[in-house]
């Protein structure tokens, strides 16, 4: 054992309790009350990129919430990699159905269980230890490093892209590193090669000016919380296709044999149980693997009307409200379907309502080269970590920043990440397995190596 | 002007300071945060009923909230009347909508704006306030008098039946007097003589055992939001007729006469504008003063699922549900329609849910016979008061204890009420004209009169 590896092996201990320590900080960026905890964490991540070794490490403000930004440029001739992750989280609701508070980490049976345990403190975390162990035993990094974690991307990363362009100059990289993605297994390494875009819509419909009693008025005007059933049940046909017109009109033709090696990677049973769904349920023609990475979709995410305390109120509601969101597959551009999108919302709509639709956040779907040296690197990487063949795939979540990326830097970019489809991501209970923790930190330290090696 | 007259002419400011004493106590059945206070109005009116003269006016317990109880009986020979009312009030909620407080009573431009300032303890005052009258002025009642002021009916008056019928010797009467209903416009004294009934349900639907990440998950399996939204379009159809097999099996046909009649009495512009909404809409072949009279309907009076905060939240939730209500006509029986509703429900859900639905509560429609003597006397009252001849009318409301007291009682019903389309009930800024008010006290005064005639 190499004495890299070995440094990572005995202070696994005090790197758990090193997150443990972030994780405490609430900040949770859609929820104005925890503004100060947001600048508090962000604190708490440049003391820490300080006392590993890292230069310049800094808190820089932005229109919303802070960026952390820190580097360390001491390997001339070797490539500069830009490290991206974020310290924000998502909202803990609904709070009662935490088994402990999600702020307050906890380690039970090899598990850590907080709000952020994953998604993305966790993750940012295997980077800080890895770096670390560079730093104390060589001291220094095989490769460049520039370092930038937002505190927006669970709120679509409103002014990260302006801070991109507006510091492109120090933000100049030959690779940007991700990880804030999952693995295909406990102990299957995954390199993610494609994400889906999002366009996240809300849809408000009006219809009497202020709530009616449901017996005076009931029958006689339009009820806006019907109308607004109506408008979402039209949005998809039977077969689970989105009605939208033009829709999949830019949707990429993906080769068999890629959707052969992406079924065969995917294993349904544990998928579905961890959904704690009965069956799966999805377009037609379509296998789960597919329908989650090759296949764009659509989710109401939440929706409120009316009366929904206890007991029964009888109003005819004045207002009706529906969070919606597309997953979208290369070649759709939320820019292009949005218009779309909201006149259909309208076209939907029956008579005696009024019907707005706000465009929340987007991103564009991303797909990588999978035979780019620097990919190849990744891949060698985790290959040393785990012993095992890391496999390539596609996640059907959404990372905004791809999207700047490409537009601002263009280069190769890694999503090496180590969460599971069980860790409940932006739900009750998140948790981070610690042997996917230790793992990733060993892979990622040995990627910081690989990196050095590519041309 | 006779004495009687003069005297509800002379106190009215001060009949309105007492009415708005009892309006200041927040008597919301339905939360139980106000149980003392339910209390508390209960107290209030049995002491506001010994003051003007009653006997035995007394708090009785049930197993929820308190019923007032008080009686006269000084005038034997003539019929025994038992006045129904309530004091419990809607929830206030939205409270951000109100332009004062709910609980604040507040006079301007002739309008008493409060929670239940019509809904039902205006009204419950005018009788009170009528009675005063008869006491000071001739020291006695001209009928006998039992008085019965729930607590529950806002949330289905679930212990009112079980009292009736414990208690039905010690309630027993001619006729029962119920003013919880509306005029056809502010100078139309107006009798109602029907009234439609309700099924209140609410149906549950859950989907993966917790909420997931809309991007790992989005399109594989079945989002309860979605599935909710499928089952309440599937309700109605296109004519805005409900789709629930056998639904309208019962419905009484109305004479032709009876239909030009409930049309000729309704106004629908200012109907139409106090909604605020654009235009009228609903079942297909009838008119707006038809579709609130004798045809059912079938309405969502609040729906909740997922992330409703701030922002976007990429969830796909685990559960979604909706309150949805029927108001139901002649000979329609919410016992009968229930379990078709249930299997309706079930039946339009699509794969990968599961299905609840739950009766919240219930009421038989409720038709009177029009040429029934005490409904003349009401007629005759309503005259005097307001030198007008009054309406016969059907509301589109539902009072669910009519049923009861056909099934104890069994005698003419008045429904004798003064609100407006435009009170607010239900919603936020209720509202009681003065007028009204004072138009209605004097009404009542006659009323009692009147009914001391009839055989």
């Amino acid at each position: 054992m190499d004495a890299l590896t070995q440094y990572l092996d005995q202070n696994r201990d005090r790197f758990v309790e090193d997150l443990k320590s972030v994780l405490r900080i609430p900040s949770v960026s859609a929820q104005p009350k925890h503004r100060d905890d947001m600048l508090r964490c962000a604190n708490h991540l440049v003391e820490e990129l300080k006392r590993i070794g890292m230069t310049r490490a800094e808190v820089r403000p932005t229109k919303g919430h802070p960026i952390v930004f820190a580097e360390w440029m001491g390997a001339p001739g070797k490539p500069t990699v830009l490290l991206y992750g974020h310290y924000d989280v998502q909202p803990p609701e609904p709070l009662e159905l935490w088994t402990s508070p999600p702020f307050e980490p906890v380690v039970r049976d090899g598990v850590l269980r907080a709000r952020g345990a994953v998604d993305d403190k966790g993750q940012v975390y295997m980077h800080l230890k890895a770096l670390e162990g560079h730093f104390k035993v060589n001291g220094r990094l095989p490769v460049n490093l520039r370092v930038l974690i937002e505190g927006e991307e669970e709120v679509g990363s409103e002014n990260l892209a302006a801070f991109l362009r507006e510091h492109r100059a120090e933000l100049d990289a030959d690779v940007i590193v991700v990880s804030d993605s999952a693995m295909m297994g406990p102990d299957q390494p995954t390199l993610t090669y494609g994400l889906r875009g999002i366009l996240y819509t809300q849809i408000e419909v009006v219809g009497p000016k202020h709530d009616l009693h449901s017996g005076h008025f009931g029958g006689a005007v339009q009820n806006p919380a019907n109308a607004l059933a109506t408008i979402i049940a039209g949005l998809k046909d039977a077969d689970g296709r989105i009605t939208v017109p033009g829709f999949y009109d830019r949707v990429r033709a993906v080769p068999p044999a890629e959707r052969a090696e992406l079924n065969r990677i995917f294993d349904e049973k544990p998928y579905l149980a961890e959904a704690g769904a009965p069956a799966p349920f999805g377009e037609k023609g379509y296998t789960t693997a597919e329908r989650i990475t090759i296949r764009p979709t659509l989710d109401v995410n939440g929706t409120w009307s009316g009366y929904t305390g206890e007991g029964s109120k009888t109003v005819l509601p004045s207002f009706a409200a529906a969070k919606v969101s597309m997953r979208l597959v290369p070649d759709q551009d939320p820019a292009d379907l949005f218009p779309r999108f909201e006149a259909h919302v309208k076209s939907l709509a029956p008579a005696g309502v009024t019907v707005k639709v706000l465009d929340l956040h987007s991103a564009l779907p991303f797909l990588s080269d999978t035979t780019d040296p620097m990919l190849r690197a990744a891949v060698r990487a985790l290959e040393r970590s785990w012993t095992k063949k890391p496999v390539m795939a596609r996640e059907g979540g959404s990372i905004p920043v791809m999207q700047t990326f490409q537009e601002t830097h263009n280069v190769p970019c890694i999503l090496i990440g180590f969460g599971l489809d069980d860790d409940q991501v932006h739900a009750p209970n998140e948790k981070f397995s610690l042997s996917s923790f230790h793992g990733g930190t060993r892979s990622i330290a040995y990627l910081y190596e690989e990196l050095a090696k590519a041309p």
